[in-house]
């Protein structure tokens, strides 16, 4: 066996239609932890992350509702919240499964925090819409008394747009590298991680949010897995999506998921950054990414379903 | 040196009258984690808890505006939320305050859970008021509803009493000594931690509060600290405190502090649960306890301010 960062989706965890209450995230939670206990179970070292779309949503949500007796909080302190919320939930299932199946590791949830670039061009171009529905009027509001970037959103209504920068690096990697290498199984980097910027001494949370591929990708980096484990709600990588042709490629080198990427193959829906991914763990010498359902998680790992992108052994 | 287990009072965290603003919170965690710093670079291993009343309080908020298009999440989710918000803040600010005095620590924050037992009679007696106030016709229609207990609350209107149970246990304990061990500033149990019980074979989360200097008496214990060093507003355990006789004890035995805690000589505000989160560190075996000023916080630990208890040395 070896070390798996397994990055869990955002609806993995809260999933699409539901009730959106604190009793369907717990049950979410218990479906990701028993996929995650599985993997321990197999031996290997763990590093959980996950995905907090919805549930920051509903922070931000919230804030703007308490608006006049509350000062809303910036988003990175929302991430933050969210990272407190969603780790809470999946410790404590993965803590029951583990004792169910008289198994005994520790887990923690650490706050975590992604180093991101004061150049990146995300932050001249914020294009990530984030949190609550607007009037054009109130957007307009916004605009000015707070600064936003607000853009029509395809489904109606006006959003607030933030950037997504490249994560660069995972701020307490050498923390959590130790951890998992003593045994104990840590959920981190949650959302991608609460983005920050190194500003002359200072390290300083900005408000955009991570992709939590991408972050995943460099915390499995931070940790030195030796595999990284993508968990989605599709099968794996599809040659042809969405057409009859659609066929699953069971191993893909990171060379021809490269091209694929190049050439656009994969559309700009949420494949292109589980792929990109994928493949910058595998160009940086870990030794392999899986992209599968989360239903195939060990599976998965066993090379027996998803896609496996790899260098082909030379 | 040793080991130190320093508890912040959350109005150390977010100055009473204060604007509320993550701003305002930021300055805030800027002057604690000074204080922090001061007792690391002194060669201390430290951990960090602190408390959550004004953040939670202002979370339980938030979900009660949003309540008509977003679920209210449970008191034990919010609390896990609180100390994401605040580990955050908490964490950066030390960062930065190490990084100018070109110290390397790692920081990190853990979300804590706090065992409790589920036949704590602060279970049939719910005291501690959370959340919003409400009129006394929408505390009836939520003691309906949701199954709160609701009571008028002295400074006007209604308010939610939630169980305060006695921490037992803290789940993270062993972890977070390994961490502390290996140099890592550790910030966990915010707020006391998430009051957990033991149902079965599952951890479930409580809606309850856990008194913050209790659990982190508890901590202190449970990461083999030597040194408890309660922060709080006042200079330390007064006699005659509130009265023009007022005298500081700069020291006092486990035993005296019992005593004055049995005649009832601190009063029911905020000092007795401090002084008793002293006293059982001491009785536990912990070499000695010091609750202090926040401005005094090395001095304190040197002896040299506040109130110092420990076992008579024999």
């Amino acid at each position: 066996m070896g070390r798996v960062c397994i990055a869990l989706g955002g609806h993995a965890l809260l999933r699409r239609q539901s009730e959106d209450t604190a009793d369907e995230m717990r049950k979410s939670a218990r479906t990701g932890a028993e996929k995650v206990a599985d993997i321990a179970a197999a031996g290997w070292e763990v590093v959980v992350t996950h995905g907090n779309g919805p549930q920051v949503g509903r922070i931000l949500l919230q804030n703007q509702a308490a608006r006049r007796r509350v000062p809303p909080m910036p988003l990175d302190v929302c991430v933050a919240q969210s990272q407190g919320q969603i780790g809470y939930m999946l410790q404590t299932a993965l803590g029951d499964v583990f004792y169910e199946r008289g198994m005994v590791r520790p887990v923690v949830t650490l706050v975590t925090l992604t180093g991101v670039q004061t150049d990146d061009p995300a932050f001249r171009h914020p294009e990530k819409p984030v949190g609550p529905f607007y009037s054009e009027r109130e957007a307009r509001r916004l605009a000015k008394a707070r600064g936003y970037t607000m853009a029509p959103d395809a489904k109606g209504g006006w959003r607030r747009l933030v950037p997504s920068p490249e994560p660069r690096s995972i701020v307490e990697g050498p923390v959590i590298r130790d951890l998992v290498a003593a045994g104990v199984i840590v959920i981190a980097c949650g959302g991608g991680g609460v983005p920050v910027i190194e500003k002359g001494p200072r390290l300083v949370g900005v408000e955009g949010v991570v992709d939590k591929d991408l972050a995943a990708s460099i915390l499995a980096r931070g940790v030195d897995a030796t595999v990284l484990l993508i968990l989605t709600d599709v099968k794996g990588v599809y040659r042809n999506f969405g057409t009859e042709q659609a066929e699953l490629i069971p191993a893909l080198s990171a060379d021809d998921a490269r091209t694929m990427l190049e050439a656009g193959e994969l559309g700009a829906g949420t494949m292109e950054p589980k792929v990109r991914a994928a493949v910058e763990f595998v160009e940086a010498g870990g030794e392999g990414s899986v992209i599968a359902a989360l239903e195939d998680a060990l599976a998965a790992l066993g090379g027996e379903a998803g896609t496996t992108i790899s260098e082909p052994r030379t």
